[in-house]
Protein backbone atom coordinates (compact mmCIF):
# COMPACT_ATOMS: atom_id res chain seq x y z
CA UNK A 1 0.00 0.00 0.00
CA UNK A 2 1.13 3.43 -0.94
CA UNK A 3 0.54 6.53 1.03
CA UNK A 4 1.16 9.94 -0.15
CA UNK A 5 0.93 12.62 2.49
CA UNK A 6 2.37 15.65 3.95
CA UNK A 7 3.49 15.78 7.76
CA UNK A 8 1.81 18.64 8.35
CA UNK A 9 -1.51 18.14 6.40
CA UNK A 10 -4.44 17.12 8.72
CA UNK A 11 -5.77 15.05 6.18
CA UNK A 12 -2.74 13.11 5.96
CA UNK A 13 -2.29 12.81 9.92
CA UNK A 14 -6.27 11.17 9.81
CA UNK A 15 -5.79 8.50 7.40
CA UNK A 16 -1.79 7.54 8.88
CA UNK A 17 -3.93 7.35 12.53
CA UNK A 18 -6.54 4.97 10.76
CA UNK A 19 -3.30 3.27 8.96
CA UNK A 20 -1.53 3.37 12.62
CA UNK A 21 -4.95 1.87 13.95
CA UNK A 22 -5.06 -0.79 12.13
CA UNK A 23 -1.55 -1.81 12.09
CA UNK A 24 -1.55 -1.30 7.74
CA UNK A 25 2.17 -1.66 6.74
CA UNK A 26 2.27 0.69 3.70
CA UNK A 27 5.26 3.19 2.05
CA UNK A 28 5.31 6.41 2.79
CA UNK A 29 5.85 9.09 -0.44
CA UNK A 30 6.00 12.70 1.15
CA UNK A 31 4.58 15.72 -1.04
CA UNK A 32 5.83 19.06 0.36
CA UNK A 33 2.56 20.76 0.21
CA UNK A 34 5.41 24.28 0.90
CA UNK A 35 7.28 23.47 -2.13
CA UNK A 36 3.89 23.43 -4.20
CA UNK A 37 4.34 19.79 -5.43
CA UNK A 38 0.35 18.73 -5.07
CA UNK A 39 0.41 21.40 -8.08
CA UNK A 40 2.69 19.23 -10.19
CA UNK A 41 1.52 17.06 -13.15
CA UNK A 42 2.44 13.98 -11.82
CA UNK A 43 0.33 14.42 -8.72
CA UNK A 44 -2.47 15.77 -10.26
CA UNK A 45 -2.34 12.43 -11.91
CA UNK A 46 -3.07 10.85 -8.77
CA UNK A 47 -4.89 13.47 -6.89
CA UNK A 48 -7.10 15.70 -9.62
CA UNK A 49 -7.66 18.46 -6.68
CA UNK A 50 -3.91 18.25 -6.20
CA UNK A 51 -3.96 17.72 -2.82
CA UNK A 52 -2.91 14.88 -0.23
CA UNK A 53 -3.71 12.01 1.35
CA UNK A 54 -3.71 9.86 -1.71
CA UNK A 55 -3.95 6.03 -1.21
CA UNK A 56 -2.87 3.40 -3.42
CA UNK A 57 -3.86 -0.06 -2.14
CA UNK A 58 -1.78 -3.16 -3.50
CA UNK A 59 -4.11 -4.02 -6.53
CA UNK A 60 -3.76 0.24 -7.99
CA UNK A 61 -6.78 1.50 -6.86
CA UNK A 62 -6.23 5.25 -6.05
CA UNK A 63 -8.53 6.66 -4.06
CA UNK A 64 -8.11 10.74 -2.88
CA UNK A 65 -10.34 12.03 0.21
CA UNK A 66 -9.37 11.41 3.62
CA UNK A 67 -12.63 10.68 5.24
CA UNK A 68 -13.45 8.01 1.70
CA UNK A 69 -10.13 6.70 2.31
CA UNK A 70 -10.64 5.46 6.04
CA UNK A 71 -14.11 4.23 5.07
CA UNK A 72 -12.57 2.58 2.50
CA UNK A 73 -9.98 0.95 4.84
CA UNK A 74 -12.49 0.30 7.49
CA UNK A 75 -14.47 -1.59 4.91
CA UNK A 76 -11.76 -3.54 3.70
CA UNK A 77 -9.75 -4.04 6.66
CA UNK A 78 -12.43 -4.59 8.98
CA UNK A 79 -9.86 -4.70 12.18
CA UNK A 80 -9.79 -2.35 14.96
CA UNK A 81 -13.09 -0.53 13.35
CA UNK A 82 -13.28 3.05 12.84
CA UNK A 83 -17.23 3.47 12.25
CA UNK A 84 -19.81 1.85 14.26
CA UNK A 85 -22.18 -0.41 12.59
CA UNK A 86 -25.21 0.68 14.47
CA UNK A 87 -27.06 3.51 12.84
CA UNK A 88 -27.30 6.01 15.25
CA UNK A 89 -23.95 5.79 17.01
CA UNK A 90 -22.79 5.64 13.71
CA UNK A 91 -24.25 9.08 13.11
CA UNK A 92 -22.78 10.66 15.91
CA UNK A 93 -19.30 9.57 14.98
CA UNK A 94 -20.06 10.98 11.61
CA UNK A 95 -21.66 14.38 13.02
CA UNK A 96 -18.54 14.81 14.75
CA UNK A 97 -15.94 14.21 12.13
CA UNK A 98 -18.12 15.85 9.25
CA UNK A 99 -18.17 18.78 11.75
CA UNK A 100 -14.58 19.10 11.77
CA UNK A 101 -13.60 18.19 8.50
CA UNK A 102 -16.18 20.59 6.58
CA UNK A 103 -16.87 23.42 8.87
CA UNK A 104 -13.46 23.91 10.56
CA UNK A 105 -10.84 22.55 8.71
CA UNK A 106 -11.02 22.88 4.88
CA UNK A 107 -11.50 27.19 5.73
CA UNK A 108 -8.07 26.98 7.53
CA UNK A 109 -6.33 25.25 4.80
CA UNK A 110 -2.41 26.31 3.25
CA UNK A 111 -4.46 27.01 -0.14
CA UNK A 112 -7.17 29.18 1.58
CA UNK A 113 -4.68 30.75 3.79
CA UNK A 114 -2.42 31.50 0.90
CA UNK A 115 -5.33 33.17 -1.14
CA UNK A 116 -5.84 35.38 1.22
CA UNK A 117 -2.12 36.46 1.65
CA UNK A 118 -1.53 36.25 -1.96
CA UNK A 119 -4.68 37.55 -3.80
CA UNK A 120 -6.57 39.41 -0.71
CA UNK A 121 -3.46 40.89 0.73
CA UNK A 122 -4.60 40.22 4.08
CA UNK A 123 -2.29 40.69 7.05
CA UNK A 124 -0.49 37.65 9.13
CA UNK A 125 -2.57 39.04 12.31
CA UNK A 126 -5.86 39.31 10.20
CA UNK A 127 -4.77 35.74 8.70
CA UNK A 128 -4.29 34.07 11.90
CA UNK A 129 -7.79 35.79 13.41
CA UNK A 130 -9.81 34.35 10.42
CA UNK A 131 -8.09 31.09 11.81
CA UNK A 132 -9.15 31.45 15.52
CA UNK A 133 -12.37 32.60 14.17
CA UNK A 134 -13.31 29.19 12.17
CA UNK A 135 -11.32 27.00 15.23
CA UNK A 136 -13.14 28.86 18.24
CA UNK A 137 -16.93 28.53 16.46
CA UNK A 138 -16.33 24.66 15.40
CA UNK A 139 -14.64 23.39 18.77
CA UNK A 140 -17.33 24.94 20.73
CA UNK A 141 -20.01 22.95 18.82
CA UNK A 142 -17.49 19.97 18.88
CA UNK A 143 -17.57 20.01 22.81
CA UNK A 144 -21.00 20.46 22.79
CA UNK A 145 -21.90 17.13 21.00
CA UNK A 146 -19.40 15.19 22.99
CA UNK A 147 -20.44 16.45 26.29
CA UNK A 148 -23.90 15.41 24.92
CA UNK A 149 -23.32 12.17 23.28
CA UNK A 150 -19.65 11.08 23.85
CA UNK A 151 -18.45 9.44 26.87
CA UNK A 152 -15.35 7.15 27.40
CA UNK A 153 -11.57 8.40 27.18
CA UNK A 154 -12.11 8.53 23.31
CA UNK A 155 -14.91 10.95 21.44
CA UNK A 156 -17.29 7.86 21.78
CA UNK A 157 -16.69 5.50 24.15
CA UNK A 158 -13.81 2.60 25.08
CA UNK A 159 -12.11 2.80 21.32
CA UNK A 160 -11.19 5.33 18.66
CA UNK A 161 -12.89 5.63 16.14
CA UNK A 162 -13.14 8.20 12.72
CA UNK A 163 -14.04 11.25 15.16
CA UNK A 164 -10.95 10.69 17.04
CA UNK A 165 -8.84 10.16 13.52
CA UNK A 166 -10.50 14.01 13.14
CA UNK A 167 -10.17 15.62 16.23
CA UNK A 168 -6.65 14.91 16.96
CA UNK A 169 -5.05 16.68 13.64
CA UNK A 170 -7.43 19.55 14.09
CA UNK A 171 -6.61 20.09 17.88
CA UNK A 172 -3.01 19.72 17.14
CA UNK A 173 -2.91 22.32 14.06
CA UNK A 174 -5.44 24.46 16.76
CA UNK A 175 -2.36 24.37 19.07
CA UNK A 176 -0.15 25.38 16.57
CA UNK A 177 -1.77 28.47 15.87
CA UNK A 178 -1.77 29.53 19.61
CA UNK A 179 -5.54 29.19 20.24
CA UNK A 180 -6.92 29.21 23.65
CA UNK A 181 -8.76 26.22 24.13
CA UNK A 182 -9.43 26.77 27.38
CA UNK A 183 -12.91 26.74 26.72
CA UNK A 184 -13.17 23.06 25.84
CA UNK A 185 -12.53 20.43 28.18
CA UNK A 186 -14.11 17.53 26.72
CA UNK A 187 -11.59 17.87 23.33
CA UNK A 188 -8.69 18.56 25.18
CA UNK A 189 -9.29 15.58 27.03
CA UNK A 190 -9.66 13.32 24.60
CA UNK A 191 -6.95 14.76 22.80
CA UNK A 192 -4.25 13.81 25.49
CA UNK A 193 -5.61 10.66 26.08
CA UNK A 194 -5.46 9.70 22.35
CA UNK A 195 -1.75 11.77 22.29
CA UNK A 196 -0.80 8.81 25.19
CA UNK A 197 -1.24 5.98 22.66
CA UNK A 198 1.02 4.37 20.57
CA UNK A 199 -0.80 4.47 17.04
CA UNK A 200 -1.48 7.94 17.41
CA UNK A 201 2.13 8.94 18.43
CA UNK A 202 3.15 6.67 15.40
CA UNK A 203 1.31 9.13 12.63
CA UNK A 204 2.16 12.06 14.45
CA UNK A 205 3.69 14.90 12.06
CA UNK A 206 7.09 15.03 13.94
CA UNK A 207 7.84 10.86 13.02
CA UNK A 208 7.25 11.41 9.68
CA UNK A 209 10.31 10.47 6.98
CA UNK A 210 9.48 13.86 5.45
CA UNK A 211 9.43 16.06 8.57
CA UNK A 212 11.03 19.66 8.51
CA UNK A 213 11.90 21.08 12.01
CA UNK B 1 -40.04 13.53 11.39
CA UNK B 2 -38.94 17.53 11.52
CA UNK B 3 -36.36 18.88 9.01
CA UNK B 4 -34.83 22.67 9.74
CA UNK B 5 -33.59 24.30 6.65
CA UNK B 6 -32.94 26.87 4.40
CA UNK B 7 -34.52 26.91 0.86
CA UNK B 8 -31.09 28.43 -0.31
CA UNK B 9 -28.85 26.62 1.60
CA UNK B 10 -27.03 23.97 -0.23
CA UNK B 11 -26.15 21.54 2.68
CA UNK B 12 -30.11 21.62 3.20
CA UNK B 13 -30.89 21.07 -0.83
CA UNK B 14 -28.55 17.58 -0.21
CA UNK B 15 -31.05 16.50 2.57
CA UNK B 16 -34.38 17.29 1.22
CA UNK B 17 -33.06 15.59 -2.09
CA UNK B 18 -32.07 12.52 -0.16
CA UNK B 19 -35.69 12.67 1.31
CA UNK B 20 -37.84 12.91 -1.53
CA UNK B 21 -35.64 10.02 -3.02
CA UNK B 22 -36.57 7.88 -0.49
CA UNK B 23 -40.38 9.18 -0.18
CA UNK B 24 -40.05 10.36 3.36
CA UNK B 25 -42.56 12.79 4.40
CA UNK B 26 -41.55 15.30 6.88
CA UNK B 27 -42.46 18.96 8.40
CA UNK B 28 -40.77 21.58 7.09
CA UNK B 29 -39.23 24.47 9.42
CA UNK B 30 -37.53 27.42 7.67
CA UNK B 31 -34.59 29.00 8.97
CA UNK B 32 -34.03 31.87 7.52
CA UNK B 33 -30.02 32.11 7.05
CA UNK B 34 -30.35 35.60 5.79
CA UNK B 35 -31.88 37.40 9.09
CA UNK B 36 -29.42 35.34 11.46
CA UNK B 37 -31.82 33.04 12.59
CA UNK B 38 -29.70 30.08 13.01
CA UNK B 39 -27.09 31.96 15.21
CA UNK B 40 -30.13 32.45 17.81
CA UNK B 41 -30.31 30.51 21.16
CA UNK B 42 -32.98 28.59 19.99
CA UNK B 43 -31.18 27.14 17.04
CA UNK B 44 -28.18 26.58 18.73
CA UNK B 45 -30.10 24.02 20.98
CA UNK B 46 -30.56 22.13 17.98
CA UNK B 47 -27.82 22.58 15.82
CA UNK B 48 -24.58 23.50 18.19
CA UNK B 49 -22.36 25.62 15.29
CA UNK B 50 -25.44 27.03 14.64
CA UNK B 51 -26.25 25.61 10.96
CA UNK B 52 -28.55 23.81 8.36
CA UNK B 53 -29.74 21.52 8.17
CA UNK B 54 -30.86 19.28 11.34
CA UNK B 55 -32.91 16.48 11.27
CA UNK B 56 -35.30 15.24 14.24
CA UNK B 57 -36.47 12.13 13.88
CA UNK B 58 -39.69 10.58 14.82
CA UNK B 59 -37.90 9.37 18.21
CA UNK B 60 -36.50 12.32 19.04
CA UNK B 61 -33.19 11.81 17.55
CA UNK B 62 -31.21 15.34 16.80
CA UNK B 63 -28.66 14.90 13.85
CA UNK B 64 -26.93 17.83 12.41
CA UNK B 65 -24.04 17.60 9.61
CA UNK B 66 -25.59 17.01 6.07
CA UNK B 67 -23.68 13.69 5.34
CA UNK B 68 -23.96 12.11 8.57
CA UNK B 69 -27.71 12.82 8.02
CA UNK B 70 -28.09 11.12 4.71
CA UNK B 71 -25.46 8.00 6.14
CA UNK B 72 -28.24 7.78 8.75
CA UNK B 73 -31.42 7.74 7.00
CA UNK B 74 -29.69 5.56 4.35
CA UNK B 75 -29.54 2.76 7.12
CA UNK B 76 -32.63 3.25 8.58
CA UNK B 77 -34.76 3.95 5.27
CA UNK B 78 -32.92 1.48 2.87
CA UNK B 79 -35.22 2.47 0.18
CA UNK B 80 -33.47 3.74 -2.54
CA UNK B 81 -30.63 3.40 -1.09
CA UNK B 82 -28.18 6.38 -2.02
CA UNK B 83 -24.32 4.17 -0.74
CA UNK B 84 -23.50 1.38 -2.44
CA UNK B 85 -22.22 -1.64 -0.20
CA UNK B 86 -19.47 -2.72 -2.25
CA UNK B 87 -16.30 -1.25 -0.39
CA UNK B 88 -14.61 0.01 -3.57
CA UNK B 89 -17.90 1.52 -5.12
CA UNK B 90 -18.75 3.64 -2.07
CA UNK B 91 -15.39 5.09 -1.76
CA UNK B 92 -16.42 6.54 -5.62
CA UNK B 93 -19.25 8.09 -4.04
CA UNK B 94 -18.07 9.58 -1.08
CA UNK B 95 -14.57 10.60 -2.92
CA UNK B 96 -16.72 13.06 -5.24
CA UNK B 97 -19.34 13.83 -2.32
CA UNK B 98 -16.50 15.27 0.13
CA UNK B 99 -14.50 16.65 -2.71
CA UNK B 100 -17.65 18.54 -3.15
CA UNK B 101 -18.72 18.59 0.54
CA UNK B 102 -15.16 19.97 1.38
CA UNK B 103 -12.99 20.84 -1.00
CA UNK B 104 -15.83 23.45 -2.54
CA UNK B 105 -18.52 24.35 -0.67
CA UNK B 106 -17.81 25.06 2.96
CA UNK B 107 -15.08 27.79 1.77
CA UNK B 108 -18.17 29.08 -0.37
CA UNK B 109 -20.91 29.33 2.09
CA UNK B 110 -22.45 31.99 3.59
CA UNK B 111 -20.96 32.83 6.79
CA UNK B 112 -17.57 32.69 5.23
CA UNK B 113 -18.51 35.29 2.55
CA UNK B 114 -19.97 37.08 5.31
CA UNK B 115 -16.47 37.09 7.00
CA UNK B 116 -14.37 38.03 3.88
CA UNK B 117 -16.66 41.17 3.17
CA UNK B 118 -17.52 42.41 6.73
CA UNK B 119 -14.53 41.63 8.78
CA UNK B 120 -11.89 41.49 5.98
CA UNK B 121 -13.53 44.39 3.73
CA UNK B 122 -12.95 42.86 0.49
CA UNK B 123 -15.15 44.03 -2.36
CA UNK B 124 -18.12 42.52 -3.63
CA UNK B 125 -15.85 41.58 -6.98
CA UNK B 126 -13.11 40.21 -4.72
CA UNK B 127 -15.51 38.11 -3.10
CA UNK B 128 -16.80 36.99 -6.81
CA UNK B 129 -13.29 35.68 -7.87
CA UNK B 130 -12.86 34.06 -4.31
CA UNK B 131 -16.29 32.00 -5.16
CA UNK B 132 -15.36 30.92 -8.83
CA UNK B 133 -11.60 30.17 -7.99
CA UNK B 134 -12.67 27.70 -5.65
CA UNK B 135 -15.49 26.26 -7.61
CA UNK B 136 -13.26 25.90 -10.97
CA UNK B 137 -10.61 23.78 -8.86
CA UNK B 138 -13.30 21.37 -8.01
CA UNK B 139 -15.55 21.22 -10.29
CA UNK B 140 -12.59 20.50 -12.60
CA UNK B 141 -11.52 17.76 -10.07
CA UNK B 142 -15.31 16.37 -10.26
CA UNK B 143 -14.91 16.27 -13.72
CA UNK B 144 -11.77 13.99 -13.56
CA UNK B 145 -13.11 11.46 -11.33
CA UNK B 146 -16.45 11.47 -13.38
CA UNK B 147 -14.84 11.03 -16.45
CA UNK B 148 -12.44 7.94 -14.60
CA UNK B 149 -14.82 6.16 -12.47
CA UNK B 150 -18.62 7.14 -13.68
CA UNK B 151 -20.87 6.15 -15.74
CA UNK B 152 -24.70 6.08 -16.54
CA UNK B 153 -27.06 9.09 -16.23
CA UNK B 154 -26.17 9.60 -12.54
CA UNK B 155 -22.85 10.18 -11.05
CA UNK B 156 -22.30 6.20 -10.66
CA UNK B 157 -24.74 4.25 -12.96
CA UNK B 158 -28.34 4.03 -13.47
CA UNK B 159 -29.26 5.05 -9.61
CA UNK B 160 -28.78 8.49 -7.87
CA UNK B 161 -26.64 7.73 -4.72
CA UNK B 162 -25.04 11.05 -2.20
CA UNK B 163 -22.78 12.01 -4.87
CA UNK B 164 -26.00 13.30 -6.94
CA UNK B 165 -27.39 14.83 -3.63
CA UNK B 166 -24.05 16.76 -3.13
CA UNK B 167 -23.43 17.59 -7.23
CA UNK B 168 -26.76 19.01 -7.76
CA UNK B 169 -26.90 22.07 -5.43
CA UNK B 170 -22.95 22.71 -5.82
CA UNK B 171 -23.69 23.45 -9.74
CA UNK B 172 -26.91 25.32 -9.11
CA UNK B 173 -25.23 27.35 -6.52
CA UNK B 174 -22.28 27.78 -9.14
CA UNK B 175 -24.81 29.02 -11.67
CA UNK B 176 -26.75 31.34 -9.79
CA UNK B 177 -22.75 32.94 -9.17
CA UNK B 178 -22.57 33.26 -12.93
CA UNK B 179 -19.80 30.93 -12.88
CA UNK B 180 -18.67 29.43 -16.38
CA UNK B 181 -19.60 25.43 -16.40
CA UNK B 182 -18.22 25.03 -20.17
CA UNK B 183 -15.32 23.28 -19.19
CA UNK B 184 -17.37 20.42 -17.11
CA UNK B 185 -19.50 18.50 -19.88
CA UNK B 186 -19.76 15.17 -17.81
CA UNK B 187 -20.83 17.30 -14.52
CA UNK B 188 -23.07 19.20 -16.55
CA UNK B 189 -24.79 16.28 -18.08
CA UNK B 190 -25.46 14.67 -14.92
CA UNK B 191 -26.92 17.27 -13.44
CA UNK B 192 -29.39 18.42 -16.20
CA UNK B 193 -29.94 14.62 -15.81
CA UNK B 194 -31.20 15.00 -12.01
CA UNK B 195 -32.77 18.64 -12.28
CA UNK B 196 -35.71 16.56 -15.11
CA UNK B 197 -36.21 13.64 -11.94
CA UNK B 198 -39.12 14.25 -9.93
CA UNK B 199 -37.52 13.60 -6.44
CA UNK B 200 -35.00 16.17 -7.91
CA UNK B 201 -37.49 18.90 -8.48
CA UNK B 202 -39.20 18.18 -5.24
CA UNK B 203 -36.14 19.39 -3.16
CA UNK B 204 -35.54 22.18 -5.45
CA UNK B 205 -35.12 25.68 -3.49
CA UNK B 206 -38.02 27.59 -5.39
CA UNK B 207 -40.28 24.41 -4.02
CA UNK B 208 -39.34 24.97 -0.20
CA UNK B 209 -42.14 27.12 1.92
CA UNK B 210 -39.67 29.43 2.88
CA UNK B 211 -38.49 30.45 -0.73
CA UNK B 212 -38.56 34.34 -1.60
CA UNK B 213 -37.70 34.92 -4.92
Amino acid sequence: MQLYSFFNSSTSYRVRIALALKGLAHDYHGVNLRAGEQRGAQHRELSPVGGVPVLVDDDGVTLTQSIAIIDYLDARYPQAPLLPKDALQRARVLEVANLIAIDIHPINNLRVLGYLQKELGVSAEQKDAWYRHWVAEGLAAVEVLLQRHGHGPYCFGDEPTLADCCLVPQVANAERFGCDLGGYPRVLEVYRHCLAQPAFQQAAPGRQPDFIQ
